[in-house]
């Protein structure tokens, strides 16, 4: 059975203007690879509704499961939970439960709960909170969407609160071969290991390190026996190749 | 007039397998918004031709510039250049001017041109070649979209190809106030600088260090004196609202 699939949707201009570069893409590629789910696809749009919507709703028929990281803050501009709904056709307002928990966070912490910080209780009809150990203002899963916060250590936090529900498949075991030939002397090698081994995927990477090129082969599969057959006979080729 | 508007394109499994961190987006970003063009959605997809298609089709039509990274080498899961040509329905082999820039280089060198390398000579009939003055195996431009190599440094090397021949908008400037108060503190300040400065876009990224909560303020615009006179009146919201 092929492994369930993924897509996550990062909202929000920090990473699209150059100010930040990536972490919460790169996170969550690999916390689903050892629980044997396949990311397949990623996309980044600005705080823009039309986009959101767009997009969420191309990667929830797309994929089996979607995550969605930004735009659930205070802020004006923090538009993510009304976009979902909006995708969705759900209505949406201050919610009783997450009310409860903002009310509590910001008693224990001395803090008002102004108008701003109330929006954070906006959580659509029919949805499951998602718990925020960090700072408390909750995400929730829509269907199949499940819609976190953009900051890396509440993001990587709600990750670890979803996983659990998680079905995965088996986990994608990788090997890496570090050859100093340029991509174009094994091609054809490759490609013959490729058909040899279908279940086994195959990625080449090609370097350029202090004037040597070379190319890392990673080969990858939830079957341990198999991978190591693929690797062995990859080492013979690229050798015999040579 | 609102500035160009662009989409980057990630080809491949590398970065969504969670092998390797995003560099190109990143690098893309931060080039374009230094011309003044807006870098508004970024896809990453895997090398599967439908996938590659159906995104660049969506791109190609919503945006004015499509940039693609990965998939022109010359193994056998290379199928960026007749992805590409599939979804403008045009013809694709290998192409003389890219077979005599393959040709001089792998004589340079004194390598075989062999037939994974001649992979990278197919280029699309009515693409303008892309030059490449890291490793010689062109990129191409068909339409708007502008196909380049996965590896960092050719990707690199290949923007700088380019980017003469973009008309972008004035060059985007930003400002950053790093505030010790929590979003939910100055939402409403914010949004109220956002309906007076409709043309500054700002954001705001809480951040949380050693304790310490706080917000990073960005704003941005193309017009100096705009931007500054919204840095001023933001300070003084920020510490008025205190």
């Amino acid at each position: 059975m092929p492994n369930p699939t993924a897509a996550i949707l990062v909202i929000g201009d920090e990473i699209l203007s150059g100010r930040t570069r990536d972490a919460n893409m790169h996170h969550l590629a690999n916390v689903l690879s050892e629980i044997g789910i396949d990311l397949k696809e990623a996309r980044f749009v600005s705080d823009d509704e039309p986009a959101i919507i767009d997009s969420v709703r191309a990667l929830s028929k797309g994929y089996d499961h979607v995550f969605t990281s930004g735009g659930i803050g205070p802020t004006h501009d923090d538009i993510t939970a009304d976009a979902i709904a909006a995708a969705f056709e759900t209505h949406i307002d201050v919610r009783e439960d997450a009310l409860t928990i903002l009310k509590a966070h910001y008693e224990r912490q001395g803090v008002e709960l102004n108008e701003a910080r109330l929006r954070m209780a906006r959580i659509p009809d029919g949805a499951e909170l998602i718990d925020n150990p960090v700072s408390s203002a909750p995400g929730f899963r829509l269907g199949n969407v499940y819609v976190m916060a953009g900051v890396p250590s509440i993001f990587q936090a709600m990750v670890q609160s979803v996983l659990p529900s998680f079905t995965g498949g088996l986990p994608i075991l990788s090997e890496t071969l570090r050859v100093e030939r340029g991509e174009g002397d094994i091609a054809t090698e490759l490609g013959a290991l490729a058909k040899a081994y279908p279940d086994v995927s195959m990625g080449s990477y090609p370097f350029q390190k202090d004037g040597v090129y070379g190319t890392n082969l990673v080969l990858r599969s939830s079957d341990r026996v198999r991978l190591a057959a693929a690797k062995e006979d990859l080492i013979k080729r690229v050798q015999h190749d040579a």
